[in-house]
């Protein structure tokens, strides 16, 4: 049976590999619509070869260049906030949310209706407003499917077994760039060197956060919101090769692990999936061939991000919000060569410590957390020694 | 909600660790019978340990003893392949079935009772009769639920997805003493060498039978059974820190494992569980302790046995019956020093080959089974070169 998909995030990596795991099963699909942010020709590209009906651009700017760009192709096309909204809106059995950062909020908020599926890769849905986002989830009866790896792999390694007999849920991380580097080497190192990630190929942004393991504290607040884990039944090992990419411990001793190379199209192919899993053209893993692999614990001292998280996820309330928004911040800053690479962790901690004190409940609307986000963002501005034209509040 | 449960084979090593499991959950079961080979006092200690309501001791000399034993205890005992069968038939709700070899069959076959569960440490009932058993415990509704490590292992992996979509299921060997020697010092090597199993302690044959990987393939066998997996869609990986004891790849290029440490408890405490998993006080898999998994091809060079219970796999029909009786023959000769290590696959193949050209039908019932059984001995002894004290048809 086709089933109708939207993706959200259409030109970014997450999209374009979409597009090549619907391409390969053109039987099963029929795509609605495509959403891109700023770049129309990328985007008039992917929703002519996938044959969408409808192309949104997130920047009205682009409206003409998009509208030429698919003039004869009978693919109707709008640009700005309502242009996406209409995307959302437009029936689908299957949303892709995979527009990056706090802009993907709402339209992945918006994309919450009755019986739908969301193929889940906008991290800041959880993270940010995660119990507002899963109970609406709940409430409509939305299939939340996680398009990350780790998650993915989670879910799969979930289904054998019940959530009230897991003892604990890890993910892993590669370890970045800095894995053997002492804290001293770390202390100074460009955002260039932080950039350069052992595995993955990823936005910039993301793989700072890889640097620092901030990235495996955003996954730990999304792992408790999609399973339903606390903190004290999540963990991060240190996994090199980024072949294993979620295990579960059960209470029995037995461990079930999720693995797959690391390709973004096995976990999007599997949140794709149907009644089957999509048959996928791709290597196999040949664990003989790898040979060997490898696991270390996280080391707290030199990656202080990650007991951040924890202590975020720990506290509750409105501090995963405040932790991803001063994070943001000190990133565009650390990006800018404004501070340094521990100055990303300081101001993270210096924020969600004066917001800690005040008690803000746990956001219950997409609003309240954009509101939480926003004033993270002005205080972690506020904090950072330099002044830093790189810098923007949303 | 306590499950009675009856164990066969409780003074061996499996049924010592399942009273370890059934003693730390002790209002969850409820201990029916106890079956014993020829140990009656070990057969009455653990009895008394559980206890259980009738203990039965194959061997009929040994009644005197455990009757003694047992007196004052209330305990019902009996002796012999009669008593046995009475432990089989009395109620229970889990038969653990754990009695090596084909002394197992019988029981094991008997032990097929609408509703119940076995769980299945006996490699016979699958090796050598496996679609009868299969065919039987389909029809009388009874669940069997794999104790050994590997099937265990992919017992759990299997439950992530639909079997249609497993492209591979693959067990793990630890690859045995010989692992890193070459094949002319294996050539040589004596049975006291073979024994030596690097993981797992077990019984000699077992021993021998890891040493050759016979013991894999005819795990290999059992999978088949169990899981409706054909040759083609079953491997093996050996991997020698034991951690990892199965894999399944999906066909969208996911792989879902099942890890442990190297612990009978494990997998035996999961083959008894009930809604929820027990929990077991055990030490938790450490992957970072333990650092580094290792994964290798099998050598079919070095190992013949594992190519040749794959073949016996593929032609079906009596062939892995035989297959099985070959081998215990070629191992109890080898363990007797009257043939070399690469004698046991070269009596095997010699053996399966005088069967093949005969087309004989996949055994129907135990009865079935144990003849064939009986005839490939007869055969492989005759090709034995030395006379053999040591080598009994049963």
């Amino acid at each position: 049976m086709t089933r109708s998909l939207t993706i959200l995030g259409a030109t970014g990596s997450i999209g374009r590999s979409t597009a090549d795991v619907v391409l390969a099963h053109r039987d099963e699909f029929r795509v609605e619509a495509v959403v891109g942010g700023r770049n129309a020709l990328a985007l008039a590209e992917v929703a002519r070869r996938l044959g969408a009906r409808f192309a949104a651009l997130a920047d009205e700017g682009g409206a003409a260049t998009l509208q030429q760009a698919l003039s004869g192709t009978g693919i109707e096309s709008g640009a700005g906030q309502s242009a996406v909204l209409e995307a959302v809106e437009r029936e689908a059995d299957i949303i892709l949310a995979a527009i990056s950062g706090t802009a993907g909020l709402v339209p992945t908020y918006a994309a919450l209706k009755p019986g739908r599926r969301i193929a889940l890769a906008n991290k800041e849905s959880l993270v940010c407003a995660g119990d507002a986002f899963m109970t609406d989830a709940r409430r409509l009866n939305v299939e939340i499917m996680p398009v990350d790896s780790e998650h993915n792999a989670l879910e799969h390694a979930l289904a054998a077994g019940l959530n009230r007999d897991v003892e604990k849920a890890v993910i892993t991380a590669s370890g970045g760039p800095f894995r053997t580097w002492s804290r001293q080497r770390i202390s100074s190192a460009s955002a260039k060197e932080a950039s350069a990630h052992p595995v993955w190929s990823m936005g910039s942004k993301i793989n700072i956060d890889s640097a620092t393991l901030m990235n495996k504290g955003l996954e730990l607040i999304e792992a408790h919101h999609l399973f339903g884990l606390g903190a004290e039944r999540l963990d991060v090992l240190v996994h090199p090769e980024a072949i294993v990419h979620g295990l579960v411990q059960w209470t029995d001793g037995a461990v079930t692990a999720g693995l797959a190379l690391p390709d973004m199209k096995v976990p999007i192919a599997n949140a794709l999936r149907g009644d089957r899993r999509l048959r996928m053209e791709l290597p196999r893993l040949d664990l003989a061939a790898i040979g060997r692999l490898s696991f270390e614990r996280p080391d707290d001292d030199r990656f202080p991000c990650l007991a951040l998280a924890k202590a975020a996820l720990r506290a509750g309330g409105a501090i995963p919000t405040v932790l991803n928004a001063a994070n943001e911040i000190a990133v565009e800053a650390y990006m800018a060569g404004s501070i340094g690479f521990y100055d990303i962790p300081e101001t993270v901690e210096r924020v969600c410590s004066t917001f800690s004190g005040r008690q803000i409940s746990t956001p219950a609307t997409v609003a309240e957390a954009l509101a939480i986000d926003r004033e993270a963002r002005q205080t972690a501005c506020r904090l950072i020694p330099a002044p830093v034209e790189a810098v923007q509040v949303r």
